[in-house]
């Protein structure tokens, strides 16, 4: 199966004064007057600063404030309604009646820590295990994608007493010390470690067929140049969907040359879930399951919990034994009931509802009206995606780079009442990610807003 | 004030062989035959050990199963009852029924992130930053006091262009791959990092009212070595209360001359406040305001929110904003409206119940019963500690060490259905740290058990 529905003309690499540098495509810039907030707002917003700071930058020219949700919607504090096509953490959307209740009914029976036995823990393991491959079946809880990338790469560093991290050139892994040094996404004030090594995304837009290739011969560069430099190669750390690279899901098996390398030179892999992983492809539960189950750790986070912190490594019974046996790991909240039954509950859902099912058919549906809306615009370049993970790449006009094309439509489409973001190298490939509950109906929503604010920014591109 | 309340006579430093080389002292070995438990447990743990595997440890030599909870009492899978004397997470009660509404008032709601405006994560901020010293005005959420301590070294590093860490010789600071290079009580098969030097705790015990100058004196030679290495001072990460260490609360200003030291070096104070913050120590809501307000930088974690995942970084606005101008910093999860409502639920019951005097009161009153129960015995050395958390330091018999007894007395407490554990440099200090809902009641209980196992463990002694 293709990924790519739409494609126009391949566009050559971003010139260097075109890349992110680091800021978050769609940051608010709270040094901005604010003044089409309403005056609630922006004392709200005032507030806001003086005790967060500006460290968390807001979403949008506009920041937009919310007091509620209900599946794939979320309302503002005047009580307007906005379709959610950007947020992953409420899989089975906001406001889910059955993870609050789980979670409430724990908490009034007891949220402890793993040091004691306890039933639920367990039998979610158990269930969870189930929905990954036979050879990963121990799995390290945590609070959150990051802490699990953190013990991965140690684990990883340990097991192999290589050094050496493979990541991609926009890749973005957590926000831990190592993690930043590991996410080159943060931009140039962010250094990253010196056993770090980027290698290039298999980006199907530049490279089309031969992205798989392109992307394993990066990753053997790395490995010669990890090995020249006596690192060695611990590990490749990768989201199997490239969502910060510009979201390229590619062909089935497109990474599994890359893969077989880094086994080759000793190395294991490593695959961050917390953007493709619990069901949101549509095939798999899992997003590297697209291209083989041969993978050494599995890491998730953000959309396992309906918003409760949570972090999953999973990894094999010698992987963890082995690590046990001469280090200490404990952590106080991962595992913690609370989260634990709100986990549960999800899965209770996507399974009860088939959310799996509606994400390959809705995604499908999703990405075909978006291509087909976008086949006559000389400023999407390509529409892709699998399952409810869909990138659309803006191409520049005469006036405008990419990325400002991209930020236009964000805004465009939050003015329309409907949430995405962007990412890419440039912030030029817009991300469509909604929650798992997204129905035909909602797509239809989507698609009418998305053609009507593109018009606009085209109109505004000066073609 | 003097925090001892009853001290034979000092002992000499311990032999190498008697520490605990990273050893929990309180660790359930799962390869032992476990036979004591019930066929129920023992099935239960069968299946922990094959999802969960080894990495996290049981306590007790008799694990102990939790099923349900209510204020400072735990019950077990038969229904048997514990008294809590152990556990700071549940800060203001197991099963506390406001944290569980407002928990889930607020996931009926919605749980999204910080990059939309809200109210609820701005107005705990407010009321969470009136609690400090007016000079830390910024606060950054995480989801555990580890990612609070990953961020505020990388923040020191950054701020003061040095390396160096500093921390005391038994510290544990939590789990990412940083702090692992930070916490020395790992054991020696976790090495530590190249910038971190480990000083001597002021150990009240061994050095008497020259406590906090051994330690000053300690605090200045890693300076200067960390100088001669080039690498400078960044900071001293301290847990005032020095839980792991062994629990040296010492007179109120005894850190004040090695913090002193540390800022005429460069470097910054960073209090880890997961052990006596939020109000435990009893006259002040966090432990560093017994000795000074003169500290740069707060975490906390565990004991914050009824045991849903939560860390805060508490810092100036210069160090905040500074830092967020050249670097980026996002958390999913930091700063989730549900975490945030349970913090605020713990907070108005602190308030409401007026926990801190409680704490103060009720600790005071454990303190002096347990010492007057104490003061015979040819086992215990010291009873000290400030608010509710208090320290039993047991000293060796001529056929047991000290840590060994130590064991003894946690697991015949266990027996008895009072839970505690113990820390120190062989696991040799009773760690008596109870939620704070505990009463008087609970203490003269707490009493009753501890003299009958306190007598038995003696006579177990062969003195």
């Amino acid at each position: 199966m293709s990924n790519t529905v739409h494609s126009t003309t391949a566009q050559p690499p971003v010139a260097a004064a075109d890349v992110t540098d680091g800021q978050m495509i769609n940051k608010f810039d709270p040094r901005s007057a604010a003044a089409t907030l309403s005056p609630a707002d922006q004392a709200l917003l005032a507030r806001r600063r003086a005790t967060l700071g500006d460290i968390y930058p807001l979403f949008y020219d506009k920041p937009l404030h919310v007091v509620r949700g209900s599946g794939a919607r979320l309302f503002d504090a005047e009580g307007l309604e906005y379709l959610d096509a950007y947020n992953n953490v409420p899989t089975v959307g906001h406001a889910n009646p059955r993870v609050a209740k789980a979670v409430f009914d724990q908490l009034s029976l007891m949220n402890t820590h793993t040091r004691y036995l306890q039933d639920g823990v367990v039998s979610f393991a158990e269930r969870f295990l189930a929905t990954y491959p036979a050879h990963l079946d121990r799995v390290i809880f945590s609070n959150s994608g990051s802490e699990a990338n953190d013990l991965a790469i140690t684990i990883a560093q340990w097991r192999t007493a290589n050094q050496g991290v493979i990541v991609t050139n926009m890749a973005y892994h957590g926000t831990t010390n190592l993690l930043a040094g590991a996410s080159p996404e943060n931009g140039p004030s962010m250094p990253l470690s010196a056993y770090v090594r980027t290698v290039e995304a298999p980006d199907t837009f530049l490279y089309g067929e031969d992205a798989g290739r392109v992307f394993a011969d990066s990753v053997r560069d790395a490995i010669a140049d990890l090995a020249r430099h006596g690192m060695g190669t611990a590990a490749l750390l990768l989201d199997t969907i490239m969502s910060t690279d510009g979201i390229f899901p590619g062909p089935n098996g497109m990474l599994n040359e890359a893969f077989d390398a880094v086994h080759a030179a000793g190395g294991l892999i490593i695959a961050d879930e917390v953007q493709p992983g619990m069901g949101r492809t549509g095939e798999h539960m899992w997003g590297f399951q697209r291209h083989t189950d041969n993978v050494d750790m599995v890491t998730c986070g953000k959309p396992l919990a309906g918003g409760l912190p949570i972090g999953t490594l999973v990894l094999s019974q010698a992987l963890s034994d082995g690590y046990a046996e001469g280090h200490r790991y404990f952590n106080t909240f991962g595992g913690n009931p609370a989260s634990i039954a709100a986990a549960n509950a999800v899965l209770d859902e996507i399974e009860d509802r088939d959310l799996m099912t509606s994400a390959r058919e809705t995604g499908e549906y999703l990405m075909k009206r978006i291509a087909e809306v976008s086949a006559t615009s000389a400023i999407v370049g390509d529409v892709r995606g699998v399952g409810l993970f869909i990138g659309v790449e803006m191409t520049a006009s005469a006036s405008h780079p990419a990325g400002a094309l991209a930020r236009n439509m964000i805004n465009g489409l939050r003015d329309a009442r409907v949430l995405i973001s962007a990412v890419g190298t440039t912030g030029q490939v817009l991300k469509v990610r909604p929650p798992l509950v997204f129905t035909t109906a909602d797509a239809d929503e989507f698609v009418r807003a998305y053609e009507i604010v593109l018009t606009t920014v085209e109109e505004g591109a000066l073609l």
